[in-house]
Formats: C-alpha cells, structure tokens, sequence
C-alpha cells in the first residue's frame, strides 16, 4: 500500500475549540489559530497528523453537560482521533517515521506520550485512512458492540439505524456473515439502495418516509432481536416497539437528538423493557481497548478475502475540520468521514 | 407450623373478570358469581384455595394491551396465583390433602392439572400464607433478579422503589446482607420508617417529597450500582440519572404508571444508557421457574435465621378480591397482600 508523501508546515494549525455548543457543534465554535510547533519532553514525540477524524462522539466531548470523559477546555484544540507519521521521538519504544491512531487533536502536529495512543498503524497492512474508521474505533465498536452486547445469533433479526454511517454499515455485513436478517435504517432513498446494493442488507427504509413505523414492522415480521441504534429519539422509540422477547439494544450513539437541554421527551420505554425482557446496553469502544487487537485482526481478515467493504468520505484541508461536525450530523457524508492534511 | 382448617362451600365463587380495565383494574371490573364446582377430569385434580394471591402483574393480565401472556377473556375467573389444598385427584402423582402453590385463579375452587402448579407447598418448613409471598413469586423475583440481572457487588450502593412492598422488602433485605449500601424508595413517611427500621434500608426516602431528586442525591453519594425498579415513571427517570457507571438496573414492575394508553411520555433515558454504559434488563418471573427450589432453598435459610422479615396484608374473604388490585396500586398495603378465603 503506498503511502502519501506528507508535507512538514512551520507552524501547527490547530483547530481551537473557541464556543461551548449547545446542540451540535457548528463552525463558528472552533478557529483555526497558527501556533508554534510543539517541543517535546523527555519520553515524548512528535506526531504529524495526516488523517483527521471526524467522529459523532465529538458532540459530546465538546459539550460541558457531564459525559463519559472531561469537556474539552474552551480555548484547547479539539480532540480528536487521527492517524500521523512520528517526526521526532524522546522516546525509546516509538521511532521517527512510525504511524500510529490516537489522541492527536484537530491540528497539525501534537507533542504525545505514548498514552495518547490506540494502537499501532501498519501501513503494509491497509491504507493508512483505514485506520481512522474500518480499523479504528468505527470497525472496532460495530464488531464488539455487536458480538459483545448484541450476540447475534443465526438466523435472528438485526436492525441497524444509521445504516449506511461509518458503523452501521460494518454492523450490517458483520450481522449478515453471522446469517442474520439484517434491515438497515438511514436518511434518503440515496442511501437506501447503498445499504441494499453495496452495504448487502436484506432490507432498507429511509426513516424519513410518511409511513416508516408500519414499513418498518412490515420488514420485521419476527420481530427485532439485535437493535443496533446510533440515533435514538423517534427512530429508537418506534424500533423498540418491535423488540422481540429476550432482544438487545445496543445504545452506540443518539445521533437524531439535536440537544440534550432542555431535557427531550419521548415515548416511555420501561414497559417494553419489562414485558419483553429486553437488555438495553450502552456502549462506549474505550472501555474495551484491550480487545482492539484481536477485533483488528478479524477485520482485517474480512477485508482481505472481500467479505466486508467500507467507503470514506475524505476532505482535503484543514480548513474542513470546524464544519465538518454540523456536516456529519446532517447526514451529508457517505461512510467514514475523514479530514487529509498531510499535504 | 399449624395449618388452618378448611370449610368446603358448596359452590364454587369465581371473581370473573367482567370489564376490560384499561388503566387500574377496579372493584367494578370484575364480578362474584356463584357456579356448580368444577368437575375434574383424568389427570386433573380438585384445589379448594385457600389463600388468593394479589400482584401487580394481574394488571397486565386483564388488559388488552399485549403482554407476556394472553388477556384474562372476559367472563373467566380472574388470572390469578393461590394456595390451595387438594381435596380430590385423579392423578397419580398428586394426591389429596397435599399442598400447591399455582395458577388456581381467583376462586373457590380449580380443577387443575400439573401445568397450573408453580411447586408444592410443605407446612411443615413455612406457613402456607408464605409460599404465595415471601416464598412465593415475590420472594423468587426479589432473588433471583438481584442475582442475576443485578449482579450486586459488595459495598455497592442497590436503589429500589417500592422498597416496603412484597418484593422490594425482600430486595433490601438481600442487599444488604451481602454487603451493599441499601437505599429505599417508598411513597409515605410511615412506610420510611419501616423501611428503616423493619427492613434494615440505610437510608429510605417519600417519593412524594417536594425535593425528592435532591434529596435522592444526596443519599447515593457515590452513585446507584444497582437500580431494582417496580415504579417507572418519574421515579425511574430520576434514579436513572443517578446511575454509577457500569450500573445495571431491573426493570421488574411499572407500578407508577396509571395507564399505557395514550402512551405516556417521559425524559429520554438513551443518554444515560448510553454515557453510562448502563445495562437496563426487563425481568419475569415466570422465565425462572427452574431455580425456583434453589432460590426457596436460600429463602428459607435466611427465613429461620431471623435474617429476612417480612410483612403479610391479609383480607378475609372473597368479597375483599374484586378492590384488592385497586387497593394494591393505591399503596394502602404494607406487605404481601393476600385473600384468606379458606374458612
């Protein structure tokens, strides 16, 4: 796999965090600011970044309403995962010249200690983009969300919504190479036939559609036995509705709530809990991290042999970084959603 | 342990369901009605009942909202667990004058065959009032959704609502004696202090309380570990939020929920499922009729320990069945609330 030829800038672009978003965060709450190149200490190393990634979980570490991690400090680059090149190293078991996947932000270079990393990047293995989605935590978080919460069983129904997203269209050839029925949730009709033709479900609805609640049931006939939810709000409360006995939900995102204050109504859930003995799981792929290896290794496996296929959505420039949240939550892109700026 | 003697009436008086209630089952939905006494046929046996069993779940049995299992049809006797006698079979292994614990209805009389029968009640280990409670399906939800859904650990923090009802009280009891901080929800002051003092809960609290979340709060310092919920509604999406990471919570009853119908609305728990990587479970009973004799076996230790109390509300006579339910969900109950008709 060839690997890009990466421009080195003089000075660190980096893409500040500079409002706190209410609901989804828009451009205007980031700046592109020139700041200097970071010096390293002493077991440190400089990282230029080369994909950027653009995640849905980034709401949430932007916001000050209390998630799983720490708000990002107005005024800070905003975190992020990419993919870089080690430039310098102060450190003895990372060398120049080595890829990784971490904790890099949305900037140019970051001066980081070996905690700011998820793994290794084998650039002879897969494209470098690969692992900033299929295998990084999108690929990750649909296999072991799905294996470890869903545990789909052949033959059972799995409902995917965000279908046709960076993970729902991983969960849905992982269920479907499981012998599952897998019925897939997006946006437009566009992204319907992606996940019928491309993507290999055996059923697709736009969730948009007059008529989506009495389709979807229609397309369930069993009943739901693995709900893969990335959006929740309407889209969760009409899936769980079909819910067959002894299902699990996953609750990987809730990308269809625009804000969380003030607090969102919605349809009670305790009784479908109850009567169907439902399992309702959250997930979150960094408290699995230990298990990235081997889920990495099964992927890339199933990429090889052609099994599973991924697209990407790459911008080029750093300039795309403070919309591009806005844009993902619009639905805009198709597949994982990265930022190039290594050139 | 004296059992108590037994009058046989002569008829056989059925608490029929008459009405479809379509949120709490009232007095006027269900009707006496004097019939012949039933005649049993081969493999069938005669149940005189002498303890009628009320439960929560006898709501969703009368509605016509789908269920766990099929709606009471109208003009049958009300679905229904008792304690009864047999005083006549024609089946080999089941014999007159034994005890069961089953599906006799609320009823003089059933002619039953094995599959009404949850599991044999012996007089001589417990009082034949305590196999449709403590022993019975209240004490088997108390256990085994703790263990099993709930997963306590020691010095965990285990919230439950109807803390001073038949199952909660055992909850508490059980919590407690492994080692978790108990915390009790009840609805009055006078049941605080049972809960408190009876019940052995570390802290109890009135839901009805102007500053009930507050003081909630305050109480779990640490977090809900474990959430064993019988209420939904409010009281849930308030506990919800004060889930620990990684908590589990057993969605075991709706009590506070009038009616399902309109569908009521409540805050979106997605988020907290989600961020909190939650484990939300729905249980019935009924699922676990497997490890019934295993989780009576435990019961019954911790019974003559002295370490597990427990409160029986007990009317006299099949008039009080018809408003039992009614009475039930008012909360005017302390304890398990059973219908003596044996005399």
């Amino acid at each position: 796999v060839a690997t890009p030829a990466i421009t080195s800038p003089s000075v660190n672009r980096v893409v500040a965090l500079v409002e706190r978003p209410i609901a989804i965060p828009q451009a205007s709450d980031f700046r592109i600011e020139e700041r200097p190149i970071p010096a390293i200490g002493p077991g440190e190393f400089l990282v230029r970044n080369i994909y950027l990634s653009v995640d849905p979980a980034q709401r949430g570490w932007a916001a000050a309403v209390a998630n799983y991690s720490d708000a990002v400090p107005l005024g800070s680059p905003m975190r992020a995962l990419a993919v870089g090149i080690v430039m310098e190293s102060r450190n003895k078991d990372i060398q120049a010249g080595e890829y990784y996947y971490g904790w890099f932000g949305w900037q140019d270079y970051c001066a980081a200690d070996p905690g700011h990393i998820l793994r290794r990047v084998d650039p002879d293995l897969a494209p470098l983009s690969a692992y900033a989605g299929v295998l990084g935590i999108n690929g990750m978080t649909a296999y072991l969300a799905l294996m470890k919460l869903g545990e789909p069983q052949r033959s059972e129904t799995v409902l995917v919504s965000t279908a046709a997203g960076a993970v729902g269209s991983i969960v849905g050839q992982l269920a479907r190479s499981l012998g599952c029925a897998t019925v897939g949730l997006t946006s437009t009709e566009t992204k319907v036939e992606l996940c019928r033709r491309r993507f290999g479900y055996d059923q697709a609805l736009s969730y948009k559609r007059q008529d989506f609640a009495a389709a979807l049931a229609g397309l369930c006939p069993r009943g739901v036995h693995v709900l893969f939810d990335n959006a929740g709000g309407d889209i969760l409360d009409v899936s769980l509705r079909l819910m067959a006995v002894r299902g699990r939900v996953i609750q990987c995102g809730t990308a269809s709530i625009a804000a969380w204050s003030p607090p969102p109504l919605g349809l009670r859930n305790e009784r479908e809990v109850l009567t169907k003995r439902l399992r309702w799981s959250g997930f979150v792929i960094f408290d699995h991290a230990s298990q990235f290896d081997a889920a990495t290794a099964v992927l890339i496996r199933s990429l090889n042999s052609g099994q599973l296929v991924y697209d990407e959505d790459i911008s080029h420039g750093i300039t795309h970084a403070p919309g591009a949240l806005a844009s993902l939550y619009a639905g805009e892109n198709t597949g994982k959603k990265l930022i190039f700026i290594g050139a």
